[in-house]
């Protein structure tokens, strides 16, 4: 059930021909085997990814690409090495800025002539963040050939673009990256008709939270009912979600059933007793620890990325 | 892939002690087991399903109920015994006018107390009409449990809600069945302020055409691209289906890539050749063999029924 977004046809992966190479402002150029990284020390980290085009179907006006509603989210425990440790060996550079991640997807765009690779980069902070993984398992199995076999790069807290799947070649580089899914695509463009000069990069999950159910325009009995769903924030830890039933009139605290996690969602379960029948706008909305609240309406841009408002769902209580 | 919509839990069926019995208005009460329909002659009959609630989510103003948008509907080769030979066999009475069909799912409904089996009835013409099936095969081999296993009646050309699973008790009656899914679901209600006395009941499948791919607010590049999707009406056969990329002013048929098959949906493609960028807003429409036309708006009604209204989706090219 764990969601998959691609930009071009899967790649033919040879496993007994398959290497990771890292190149670059690197002291020395080193290609690692499938059998060589199975043999290093792997870190196990519960990390969900989001599509930062989740709810894009929410956005009005309509926004152009994959009209996701609320499935562009999963949540897995990644195993794999610490992409640090490969790093460090290939020795990186006094001027190194960015690491460059290529994945063996390749393809055409739309908007553009030639041939590109999926790749996009991370600051050199984010690199060596011993959190960031090159995972070879998901669950304690080898990675399932649509989520990246053999390995696939877990930047954990950022949207899932960043998770470039078919991993095959890292690029230390001083110069900031240019490949289109760098600057063109993953940017919060938030004003069509005036490009911007320096458009932000779409980075970490924004703080959102979702109601798996009751679904929107569900009908239901008088009587109690489980409001179950999940909250997740790439930056600050979620500390609080509020549900109402009234439209966001009054607010009450839901309960938790994962404790507070770095990188991974937190689901939460609300009991409530409906005892008059009659038309329910349902809301929740959460809060980090930094304060932040999720905003009411969402913040609009060319691509449709990042939509966080605040859920509005309607039930009918017969 | 093919759709399921229940209104109750799964029942628990026991293929040793499974019967399907026939009461009511007849000269005999039968009881057949699983292996004498085995051995009764059986018919094969490719037949669509689409469920009533189909493409609801498209409704304004929005209506209740599961929000299905254009999945709702598959396909598949049945194979059964003939509904009229099992009739036959118990001995229809003079004065019979309907058949209700129960199946083993049962369960509560939050408009009303007390506890439900998912029972539908069909006027004693269609029930003998030589196409009106028991089935016990989906594509030869048994009907998958989620499908009605061991026996689901398949009424061809008629919204899905007919198509009784897990059936298990056939009753002939003289008087018009008046369970909730016959009177309360499955009516077109228009005027949910004034209850019509005797509302339209939900019969045969609506004239109805959709585009599967491209998919609505998709980028295409300039070139040529292979339009394709599905057309179906359960009463006069669809005999043209028209494309149009400039929003509904000039309009071009499509070839198909199925045969024109009673009960069945025909698919078909239309080679798009897109030379200049932009937005196109692309409509597709049927005609049928009476020279009905879809609308170009819905039918609206208060459970969300039968959405037919021409498709239009925006895609756009660089």
């Amino acid at each position: 059930m764990f969601y998959i977004r691609n930009h071009f046809p899967y790649p033919v992966v040879d496993i007994r021909t398959w290497e990771l190479s890292i190149e670059g402002c690197v002291n020395r150029r080193i290609k690692f085997q499938y059998h060589d990284l199975l043999q290093m020390p792997q870190v196990s980290l519960p990390v969900t990814l989001e599509c930062v085009g989740n709810k894009r179907a929410l956005f009005h006006p309509k926004v152009r690409g994959e009209q996701w509603e609320l499935g562009a989210i999963s949540h897995a425990v990644w195993t794999g090495v610490r992409l640090m440790d490969l790093l460090y060996s290939a020795g990186i550079q006094m001027h190194a800025r960015e690491v460059i991640f290529e994945g063996m997807d390749k393809g055409g765009r739309t908007d553009r002539p030639g041939v590109f690779s999926y790749a996009r980069s991370l600051p050199l902070d984010q690199s060596l963040n011993p959190h960031t993984l090159v995972a070879l398992y998901m669950y304690g199995k080898p990675l399932p050939f649509r989520h990246g076999y053999p390995a696939r790069l877990i930047v954990p807290g950022w949207f899932g673009m960043a998770s470039v799947k078919w991993l095959h070649r890292l690029v230390v580089t001083e110069e900031p990256f240019q490949g289109p899914f760098q600057v063109v695509d993953y940017v919060y463009n938030r004003n069509p008709l005036v490009p911007s000069e320096s458009p932000e990069p779409v980075t970490t999950i924004r703080l959102d939270s979702t109601i798996a159910r009751p679904t929107d325009q569900e009908a239901l009995a008088k009587g109690d009912h489980w409001v179950v769903g999940t909250a997740i924030s790439g930056e600050d830890p979620v500390v609080l979600v509020e549900i109402s039933t009234d439209n966001g009139t009054t607010w009450l605290p839901v309960s938790w059933l994962d404790p507070q996690e770095p990188y991974s969602w937190r689901r939460w379960c609300w009991k409530w007793t409906v005892t008059s029948s009659g038309t329910y706008d349902v809301k929740v909305r959460a809060t980090d620890a930094a304060g932040h609240i999720q905003p009411e309406r969402a913040d609009w841009n060319e691509k449709g990325y990042g939509y966080n408002a605040i859920q509005h769902i309607r039930v009918y209580v017969d």
